[in-house]
């Protein structure tokens, strides 16, 4: 059971573009990576995202619903689009709040692991609570620029594992834990 | 003959970190890609560099003469300190001042790989112009949160080869051009 942030990204560290485009991702062939991926969703036992995943994953994927049935805790400090779904939403204002938080997705998760859905600012808020256990990207061939950052902060990691699936370049950590 | 930017990278894409400590980088077991990286650069024919790397590596890897035995060109708008070297300073201002240096560069290599060494903003302004060939990256195990970018612009990819080395995920990739 382990918290796991698991997410595509460019090259140089960005989940989206400036553009909220997603050109640059679905535009690489990810044939390789698309099962792996889906059986690590459909075994998750609860998801966390934040606002801007939230809304970005409705808006530009056009669900009506939420498309996970695991369930999702929102953290978010402004009222957000509500669809269909297993969904809470909380503040998790402070780092207790947030330690609050995550004890509750591991009890709901009941022994499967918790998907850390993004943004960067979530997987880094939860590593520098040293609740993070692995970062999982898959790298797509292409280089932004600019846009919302994979990581934001500093976190040591140690590579567990590094290979090719079709055009991404997949490598998975576990996170240093002081 | 190729126009190949090789570099060390964080996961999210600094090749510096905010305070341009190299902690980061070298508290990583790096053995299986320095062999590789070194006999790049002991076969390159020509290097070129912005001023900040050139910079960056004179005062931080305490330098008294360039380190680099193939003619090298810095590009700079500003007055650089200069040290023992076969260096050339120039500013490269336009799109055509830059085609010509990158000639300049080739005509030097003699069918030997020309390397940007770095930063950022020299590889995006080559790959913009269709003179970079090559992406090579050693990726860090760690997130630095904020810092100089790897690549300042977009970049289409293709990948050629990804490989773990020592604590680093390897990627190579070619440019594609228009």
């Amino acid at each position: 059971m382990r918290t796991v942030y698991m997410t595509a990204t460019s090259l140089d560290g960005f989940i989206a573009d400036e553009n909220n485009s997603l050109d640059w991702l679905f535009s690489a062939d990810s044939s390789a990576v698309d099962e792996p991926t889906h059986d690590f969703i459909a075994n998750v036992g609860a998801i966390v995202t934040g606002a801007g995943t939230y809304e970005w994953l409705l808006r530009h994927e056009g669900h009506k619903s939420w498309p996970f049935t695991a369930p999702t805790w929102v953290l978010t400090h402004r009222d957000l689009p509500r669809v269909e779904g297993n969904l809470r939403f909380v503040a998790a204002d402070t780092d207790e709040e947030l330690r609050a938080v995550h004890k509750e997705m591991v009890a709901a998760a009941d022994g499967r692991d918790v998907w850390v859905l993004g943004g960067g600012g979530v997987a880094a808020d939860l590593a520098r609570l040293g609740l993070l256990d692995v970062v999982d990207v898959s790298i797509a061939p292409v280089t932004l620029g600019a846009g919302s950052p994979l990581l934001a902060g500093r976190v040591d990691l140690q590579v567990l594992e590094v290979h090719r699936a079709s055009d991404f370049a997949c490598a998975r950590y576990a996170v240093v834990k002081d």
